[in-house]
């Protein structure tokens, strides 16, 4: 037995600091199954905050600046097995190179970065590097999402026909970035949030699910995206049109101007055995409508799921796991390779990787130069 | 106090005959307030089926034909003050045609016509007759429907900004048509159905649906129509982006081979201040999500409903109305229009008419057409 | 083919005048399924109102006075075949009997009588005469209710051992019958509502609801009643504890001061293979809980259902039906065995019968007694 | 500064080794939030499955024994701030006393103890030796259940009229104590649960939310307690009627045979102005029902939300929290009256304590009593 396999491992984190309600959630959802311990970080580019942030946290090390971070980190008799991304979109991209060249595990938050050549490059580092590279698409973390792909797989589906995807919210439905909401801030900037913003931010959730549960490539799409709020440069709002690889076809809306919606991603999927409907705001059951029977709902946590739901699940059915136990599936899974490298062996996945990145910036991509020239189809 | 306001009106209809469920549906809510009974019929081109529909419905009068039956009723002392349509669509325009030039009155089954030129000339008919015309968008006749338009008329929904319509279906998931089911043999048949069936069985009732309670005409859409089952010339699947005369963006979707799905037609609204959300599998109930305040379900029935709702609730809240108290309303509707007119009054309309039957067949048609250029952008 | 076979009956109704709002059901479920046409009425005890009220409905002909109806209508050569009783509950039984007495059918609303005494009296009666006598425990005419009950006769859900029934409402949580309210006024008045209010205007639908799905009688019952709004004598909510002849335990709850509950009646079955959920608010969905496997939800209409369900469903799956729908359902069956009784054969039921107006009357007065006795146990 | 408030606080664990999922519950509750670190346990008294349990989690230390354990934490310079139970019932007594008199806060699972003489004397134990005692009511930690309780202490709900309380469940409604499940085995083993089973089990969390969110004390109950699996001598159901101190009425029911139902603990409460409902299976949502209005569902995170609900939210709204989370929320609030008092401050309380236990094991003993003299009254 390996001296990685008697321990949790340590982990570091970039960004998150106070007031970021993604820095607590990369962190509890890291420690959660009690795989990693969070040790170090240099949560914010501003001293004082990161200092603090470090504090509140009870961290071993606070770092002001990442690149430091990296380095001594890496020579550190104690450092960390992993650093955690948790930065606005601009900087993924340098912080995980500095990172994956001191050769130290990453994960990272999405999209994986400002543009496709960015991502490229990392995709090619992390190659290079024969490091594990997570990226937290966390909603392929809930058993119920994983359910269903198994299902897919197994053909209990049938040929996907219609896929329906939605994931809409309502925070950006008024200007709420010229009043100092830092969140809002950056996410409408060009400067830092790349071509889209919520095509970018919640879009990528949408076509990532989709493609991960169905196991097809989007092939072509035709997207019209939107600005509602004036002084907007960039979409808050995007409808498209998808044709599948296998010839199905599909629709997927997001927008954060949907005035009452929280954070409604929604997939439904139809093959010619059954149809498949998940809701994240309730997410602890899959409905599942075989051909001529009643509607089945699936609990997350009983005997008749399968393997792929319970090697994710923590409670019983009925005790309802939620956001953050998804988002530590993902950090289960990638502590785990982490392990397997460390030891020696080959990585095993089951978690969206730094490919899975350059998917998502492609499809982005593609879905503002389809808007840009009026809406029309474009191949993905 | 004239003649036609002391007694129930009377009522003839053509088609609706045994096995057709529409039929009985008719009946059903022309009858259901007491302001008319069936008492004549052309029930089938079949005689003998014909005649054993009568007698199932105690018919006083059966015809073979319905251009006999148009000509008799007319001189009839007691014959029928207006017709009912529940034909294939090929045959709305011939009969409607004969029951307008024999000045009665018409309710018919949608979509209007065939075609948009019979469409049309149907429309300039019933202008040159100063006819009543009821067109069966029965979805309308919901009072949770009404109180959506209303609310949205009154500006309690602010400027709209994203409407997602969809009515999926699974019934055409297999080629039913090939082993005789004759509903499905004649809507998926060019030559009764038109130039499309799924967008116009279905897809019409969502257009028309979206226009009644946003009050928003559809500017412009990209359709992608498919079909899936093997053997079918028209489409069975669409789905559709379009753009509202406001700046208003929407999705519209359509399917009858959506795998366990029943008659799911939904509507959800998105406006400056506030969401609607309504599911006509579960009718009585309208979901407001105002800014700021939590989700509001508001039920039919209730005394906060407003004067629309309220005119067409016949039970308290609590004790659910369904399809058939919803399709009476458009009959209820129709009914008083009659009376104002053989009374010498003007018609005040509040439910479908010829004219949204031209424009639901504009609707099918661009949509096909769009389609057929590859699922670009056309003007509506 | 005897005449009666030939033609629509005839229905009489007395009470349900302009205002009250069971009338209209009454009237709207008597003709729904053109079974019957109401053509004559004693509508209210002031004539002028009963005048305008059977003008209202276009009735062919009006009676001040509920007896000589009943005399007059028994002699009329196009006289009623059944009368419809929708009168405040003390009336029940002399309307009931003078029909009944002058040989005429008769549908009443529930609960049967003022006392125990009347509704033996009227059993009695309606045994003497082979009369029809339907009871209006119109929540036993849903499909989903039907299919319950054949699923649990079938054995499919195994040994009952836990049911749980409320019917919970808040329309009298203030004392509105100090205000003219004529609902309000007679049913919180011992003298024309009985010895109950809430138990006997809804806590007997619970427990018809009960005993008609599951099969299995009440044995003891031990009843706290209560008035909560001052000024009342009677109960305006009741918890019970229940307990069946086999064994299996119950909890019976229901409420008129339920703050924003409309008409919550809703059941659910424990069984030894499969559990049992049903809203009468969406009550087009049967929720079966099978043993090891995911809730199911079984829609009206579906080709799945059973023969029962299937009997009473007019519209296919996804169209809703409702709360005049399943009254309908009460009336089909009525009048197909006042078609059988007049044609000689004998009645198949199938509805709720004076019989189950006895027991229910029953059930009232011991929930009562338990109550008065401090909530103690006793027989049923 | 003080040094406790400059470390996460250090854990042990007695009971909850590998395969009592309550045990990984209490270690991810207790760390959720970086206020406390398991670093010691007794995990069994099996010394084989304590040691490999402690080398799952990284613990420090691992004991055989917990007395042991508790003196010598007591005296290491690195000893645990505080001890979890997570034992069969008979365990909690001897544990919490030995921990206790070491002088060492306390975290216990429910009940309390084995019978009430236990229970009184660890709350005159903690009185005594002034310390943390926190009993893991969990669901007391949900943020809509805070809200719940919060409304009713603003008065927002106004005078509480009845209360429906239910937790059902189905795991045990095969013997399956007979089959080796040791859940099950001590569960209904009156040596180690005490004088109930299911009552003791989930009856409490019932009442004890009850009283929690009401602020009402449960007056008397009449409970009939069932054993419906053969060869069981505790109970597996029971339902109650409940009156309270302000004059409300109440009904309680749980079971652990209802079949098909997963862990559905809910709660509604009906008060003068608006009804309250609560459903733990999809916590995240709290409904309104306001006096004359729509149904109101107010969202966790929600910026509406009181300062309670805010005290123990992690998410943005439709960010699901959930089991775990409310869990963690108890272990939150207990670690902060911790570090108060060792730092020389007040406890300020805001969690379930030794007098909830307390009241708890009452609870059952009564509620036992009742059932045994007939179901019948017995003061609370």
């Amino acid at each position: 037995m390996s001296e990685i396999t008697q321990r949790r491992l340590r982990a570091g984190i970039v960004g998150g600091g106070t007031g970021a309600f993604i820095g607590s959630v990369h962190r509890i959802a890291a420690q959660l199954d009690s795989q990693a311990l969070v040790v170090a970080g240099a949560m914010s580019s501003d001293p004082a905050r990161a200092k603090a942030s470090a504090e509140a946290w009870y961290l071993d090390r606070s770092y002001d600046d990442f690149r430091k971070m990296a380095v001594e980190e890496a020579k550190h008799p104690q450092g960390i097995d992993f650093v955690i991304i948790a930065t606005p979109n601009h900087m993924h991209f340098p912080v995980a190179k500095a990172f994956l060249e001191a050769g130290i595990h990453v994960v990272c938050d999405k999209p994986l970065a400002y543009d496709l050549e960015e991502a490229q490059e990392l995709a090619r580092l992390v190659e290079e590097r024969k490091l594990v590279f997570g990226l937290t698409h966390n909603y392929t973390g809930y058993p119920a999402v994983r359910q269903a792909r198994e299902m897919v797989q197994k053909g209990e589906i049938g040929e996907i026909r219609k896929v329906l995807v939605e994931y809409i919210q309502d925070w950006l439905m008024d200007p709420i970035e010229q009043t100092g909401q830092k969140q809002a801030a950056w996410r409408t900037d060009p400067a830092r949030s790349g071509v889209s913003n919520c095509v970018g931010d919640i879009g990528t959730h949408g076509e990532n699910l989709l493609e991960y549960i169905t196991g097809l490539k989007i092939k072509s799409l035709c997207a019209d995206l939107t600005s509602f709020v004036a002084g907007r440069t960039l979409d808050d709002d995007a409808n498209m049109l998808l044709r599948l690889e296998n010839g199905g076809k599909g629709v997927l809306t997001c927008s954060q101007v949907a005035c009452g919606e929280e954070n409604n991603l929604s997939i439904r999927i139809y093959g010619s055995k059954a149809g498949l409907e998940w809701h994240q705001q309730n997410p602890n059951y899959l409905i599942v409508k075989p051909k001529g029977k009643g509607w089945e709902t699936w609990g997350r946590g009983q005997g008749y799921m399968g393997e792929a739901a319970k090697d994710c699940t923590r409670t019983p059915s009925g005790h309802p796991e939620g956001y953050l136990e998804a988002f530590a599936t993902i950090y289960k899974n990638v502590c785990a390779d982490i392990r397997r490298v460390k030891s020696g062996q080959a990585p095993q996945g089951g978690y969206p990787t730094v490919q899975d990145g350059v998917r998502g910036i492609q499809f982005v991509v593609k879905a503002v130069e389809s808007s840009k020239k009026g809406a029309t189809w474009v191949d993905l």
